[in-house]
């Protein structure tokens, strides 16, 4: 199912073999939180090389609901794409809520934010409702582990992830794969526990969870390098809600296989745009006449097309086209960047192209 | 340049040649305002059928401003639309603006509301706005009659915007057309006496201002029905800001050959959308699970793709895909409706389709 076609370092080149189709990885998937990727067709998606996308959960299970998905034929269906899906736990969302909540060893209990409907929420739950969404890869219940958090309060934490994760393995039930998640907070000691007790029920993926909720970059960077070396070798290593540009070339040097993180959606919308010189505000007044391409090296349709002043215009307009054109640059940005480290690594070249990927954005304005 | 090839009763089907190639009559002008007809892109909108779009000359004149536009090479190459254009005055918007404004012979003055800058309106400023923007087809500056209306207070406002249709003409150095614009308000003789005076300057092509500004639907088609046969027969007439499918079947029946409207686009924002059974409401409970087209019949992206229930989904969570997917279609049923028209007329046909027409309207919800 999983294929390591070439390394480069730690860094790895391969492919995954899903109900629908495979995909090559190092992958960035975006966040389709409701059942669409904000402001793009699924047509525009596969343009901007897109293979594989995240569904949310917990929010599909409020809105329109798991259920009415499944009865209408499933999530590929509903949002018709036909590519692969993730699917989160919900976990994370559940854990944010800042309405009552309560978390036992059972499960975790609270108020939809939408309707004010009393919800419990389980391993056995998370299974049933990414059954009914249909997902190509599930992903097991985890507690997310407050950052902050002391060494007990995280090791407590880890351990009922861990009784969860072997819950939700048992409960799964679905067509598609269930990956299991690595938690231990900031502490290498208990992420190594966590990946063992994960092994021995043999997942085929591995997702790291509890990561880039509040620390730094170094301190996520000491984690990643930390526990990559110990995770299963043959098996899609997913690096969760991660991250930047740089993020994701630093962890594709670490060994990380999958990625998502709604950064370059969300930003497209407020206008902060990536690009090979670095990270583009589109709304400064130095773009307002600016007929040059957003990036002149870009071949998305945005870049092909339109001159920065027009995405100036748009976004101080609050253009829903300026929504559309700049999360297509993001997205495009994102998917070529990997698709580059994916074909050094192929290459052995690996350390080149980061060279001058990190050249090129010296002279960006803010961190990318 | 324009030409009527076939009649059929008083519905004509022409083709009107433009500096940006040729479009057949009647049309459908979808507006847009910013630069943008919102929520599609230059490429969906072709795929749609616009042959032409309608750009608003007091908003680019204020964002991003018209000089902006000029020097950037014009609205076409700015917003990457390589068909027709056609621009309103800009008088419409200046006359709506509840702000402080003084309207006086020589021409209007008010306040910007973007900035606050005093800002001096007239004929002859209107005509270097269209010019910068580069109008294949651009309108001569009209005082609005306001509604209601006395027959002096109309009188007075006609022979103004009579005056001002001649330093419109005199002003304009533009590579377009200028159309001459018929006011009167709701008094058919003062209506004809525009129509006089306006052919005394020979213009391309004449629109009738002044109508869907408050007055009945009966009121609007007895004005209708009154100026029509009085109208030059081998220029094209353009009926402005009308209408519905039904004012649109019914300007067509009655000899008028462009319309432009921000109705189908602001409806699907709002989830009104057009069919063949009439108006669909699409935030309607009954929509939640239903897993049928919005319409069967149409060969739209969104119909060909998507069901009711996913589109009452998006537009319950507010997703900008649904302004998308509902803004395609609605443009696609527009410009389907006046297409079919338009080979109606062709073949003599055109009461049969009528017929058809309203009789699939029957059974709407509301009005459409």
């Amino acid at each position: 199912m999983f294929e390591v076609v070439a390394v480069d370092g730690q860094a790895r080149f391969g492919r995954l073999q899903t109900r629908h189709g495979s995909i090559e990885t190092p992958v960035f998937m975006p966040c389709g939180t409701y059942g669409t990727v904000k402001a793009v067709t699924p047509e525009a998606l596969k343009e901007v090389g897109t293979q594989i996308l995240l569904g949310n959960t917990f929010h599909l299970m409020l809105r329109p609901k798991d259920t009415l998905i499944a009865d209408l034929g499933g999530l590929h269906q509903f949002m018709q794409w036909d590519k692969p899906i993730l699917t989160d736990s919900g976990g994370f969302q559940a854990f944010s809520l800042k309405s009552i909540r309560k978390i036992e060893e059972d499960g975790i209990t609270f108020r939809s934010p939408i309707n004010g409907d009393r919800i419990f929420f389980s391993p056995e739950k998370a299974m049933t409702v990414q059954e009914n969404l249909g997902s190509d890869i599930a992903m097991v219940l985890d507690e997310c582990t407050p950052y902050p958090a002391s060494r007990d309060e995280a090791a407590f934490s880890m351990q009922r992830s861990m009784r969860w994760a072997r819950r939700s393995k048992n409960g799964y039930g679905g067509v598609g794969m269930l990956f299991g998640i690595v938690q231990g907070g900031m502490y290498l000691d208990l992420r190594k526990e966590s990946i063992g007790i994960l092994e021995d029920s043999e997942f085929p993926g591995y997702a790291i969870g509890g990561l880039s909720v509040g620390e730094s970059k170094e301190e996520l960077v000491r984690v990643l390098e930390g526990i990559m070396p110990h995770m299963p070798q043959g098996r899609p290593r997913y690096l969760m809600g991660v991250g930047t540009p740089m993020d994701i070339v630093k962890g594709i040097l670490l060994g990380v296989d999958m990625f998502d993180c709604v950064l370059p959606t969300r930003n497209a919308r407020n206008g902060y745009l990536y690009t090979r010189e670095g990270l583009v505000k589109i709304r400064n007044a130095k773009h307002r006449q600016d007929n040059s391409p957003l990036d002149a090296d870009c071949s998305c349709y945005c870049c092909s097309k339109f001159s920065r002043a027009y995405l100036h215009h748009l976004d101080k307009c609050g253009e829903i086209l300026g929504s559309m054109l700049m999360t297509i640059h993001n997205l495009y940005y994102y998917h070529d960047l990997v698709h580059q480290l994916r074909r050094a690594i192929e290459k052995g070249r690996v350390s080149a192209l980061v060279k001058t990927i990190l050249e090129g954005w010296k002279s960006s304005d803010e961190s990318i």
